[in-house]
């Protein structure tokens, strides 16, 4: 896989120890996908091996630094990442999308049920792994995060189709559904580290705040496109009935809005034109200065760190409301 | 809940000590279902609070014996259960299964997404569950045991809709699908056990072969029916497009089942007619008589036991077959 900018500069500024861990973990998942059969290697090597942008597990072997034991770092990051194909894998299923980071998704080629089990895989997979390691207290971290995540999805679920849910749920859906699992790969980084865990709450909250910015950047995206950059359609959550920031803001301008029918934005040429209403009233801007403003809330709750992991995270940070800006 | 027949017979078999510990159990599950909002309370509630036969935490608990450490041996018993029950959510998402223990499925009364989500729920409190025993080597069994059934299940859509599957693919699936999670039963109430895993290889041997028999009794029930007894549609594999051991049987002494077209079976009716046919060859005696051979063996793996444990194991085995007999 091409390596993304973002994380050439993160590998650059953690250190030289950086990019052997993250290859080694590159190398690890696709044995994974390969050495269960090629059932998941059809189904789930592309998901797991093509690779996104590794944000995760970059996140755990920074947090974990470079006196961190390397086969353990290692672990934890795959098991992260493990548990982030699964949920794309579900969410897939869920939404019965055809495309993900620009390839046919499992669900599209193999179906419903193929897909479902390939995530339950997947997710099985990442507990072995992770167990491999020997402390109970990094299992219970990331079980804690793909409760979370479950949790989320269900919240989005019963939110689902209503134009008026409150901000405030709207962000609790976040934390649940995407910032748990950033801040379970800097606790798990933590736990790495040598030293213990002395920083896991500080590095954990860093890790939630950048998860959250993320997922609100994401969801700009979504509205703003284009799909040739996004990989996906515009305005794929509102054809799944997912009220996102920038509906949230775009209401209060625009009676219209508040009242649309989610329920009748069933294609994506409807969706667009949704997508164009929001952007219309400027939200989109603000939208990006809240998720900019989280980020430096993220940057100021890091604790004392040496320079090297202080200058990474920040470029993590920094990278996730960077996109296609 | 009313406690089953076999579960009493086994807790008298077993000692005072289980009765106390299975209602453990049960309020622990019970307060899972509680405890993660009422999403998963009203949506997977049902599945894990009101109960099935509860063999598998029962096995734990039998095979740990009267000096375990109680509160270890209940989670295991719980994780256990939570990621039965998270495979039984999921199944019923991927056969669009009405009912299951003659009540509504999640999938029937919330639909697929929310279904999807709640069993991802139930498999993370499952590791999260065990993780708090604080022993890696618990949680590598559970992930292991997970890991298969989901291969298991990859395995059966892999197969779906041809009648020409060979025995011995049936088998395998069998092992992975079913027999694996009662080995990982066994194992855990092995290492629950004072004095540690010493016997934790033959009792998960054991295990394997009971989950076997259940599984290949399950097969003979779907075609046997009725409905009424089983809690679910007679024939529901064959709407499935799922193969077992019976049509395996059966095409070999009535060549139009060698050829028939699955995907053909779509009605209840239909599938009720193909079931008769599979009957009137008169395999289910024979499939029935396998499953008692492979109790045999089970009982035979057993390892030198104290005589209540012993005597408890083997009437769990006994009873996978005595179902509707």
């Amino acid at each position: 896989m091409a390596i993304a900018p973002t994380v050439e500069a993160v590998m650059q500024a953690g250190g030289a120890h950086i990019p052997p861990l993250l290859a080694a973990a590159e190398e690890r998942l696709a044995a994974l996908a390969a050495g269960h059969g090629h059932v998941l290697a059809r189904h789930a090597g592309d998901t797991i091996a093509a690779g996104g942008k590794r944000l995760r597990p970059l996140l755990v072997l920074v947090v974990a630094g470079q006196s961190a034991r390397a086969v353990e770092a290692v672990r934890a990051a795959v098991a992260v990442e493990l548990i982030h194909s699964a949920t794309l894998v579900h969410d897939d299923v869920l939404d019965a999308a055809a495309l993900r980071r620009g390839r046919p998704t499992v669900v599209a080629t193999a179906g419903r049920a193929i897909a479902t089990a390939t995530g339950d895989l997947l997710f099985s997979r990442a507990f072995a792994e992770l167990a491999a390691n020997g402390r109970p207290e990094e299992v219970r971290v990331l079980s804690d995060a793909s409760s979370a995540l479950a949790e989320g999805e269900l919240l989005q679920r019963a939110d689902a189709f209503d134009p008026r849910v409150a901000l405030e749920r709207y962000l609790r859906r976040c934390e649940l559904k995407t910032a748990s699992l950033f801040e379970a790969a800097c606790r798990l980084g933590a736990l790495e580290a040598p030293g213990g865990a002395g920083d896991s709450e500080a590095l954990g909250a860093f890790g939630r705040r950048v998860g959250l910015a993320f997922q609100l950047l994401d969801d700009v995206l979504d509205v703003s496109g284009p799909a040739s950059r996004t990989g996906k359609t515009r305005g794929a959550d509102l054809l799944d009935g997912t009220v996102t920031l920038p509906l949230i803001l775009a209401r209060e301008r625009d009676p219209e809005l508040a009242g649309v029918d989610l329920r009748g934005v069933v294609t994506p040429e409807r969706a667009a034109e949704v997508c164009d209403r929001i952007e219309a009233t400027g939200v989109l801007a603000e939208a990006r200065r809240r998720a900019l403003e989280v980020v430096a809330d993220a940057k100021a709750a890091l604790p004392e760190l040496d320079e090297r992991r202080r200058a990474a995270l920040e470029l993590v940070a920094d990278s996730v409301v960077e996109r296609y800006a």
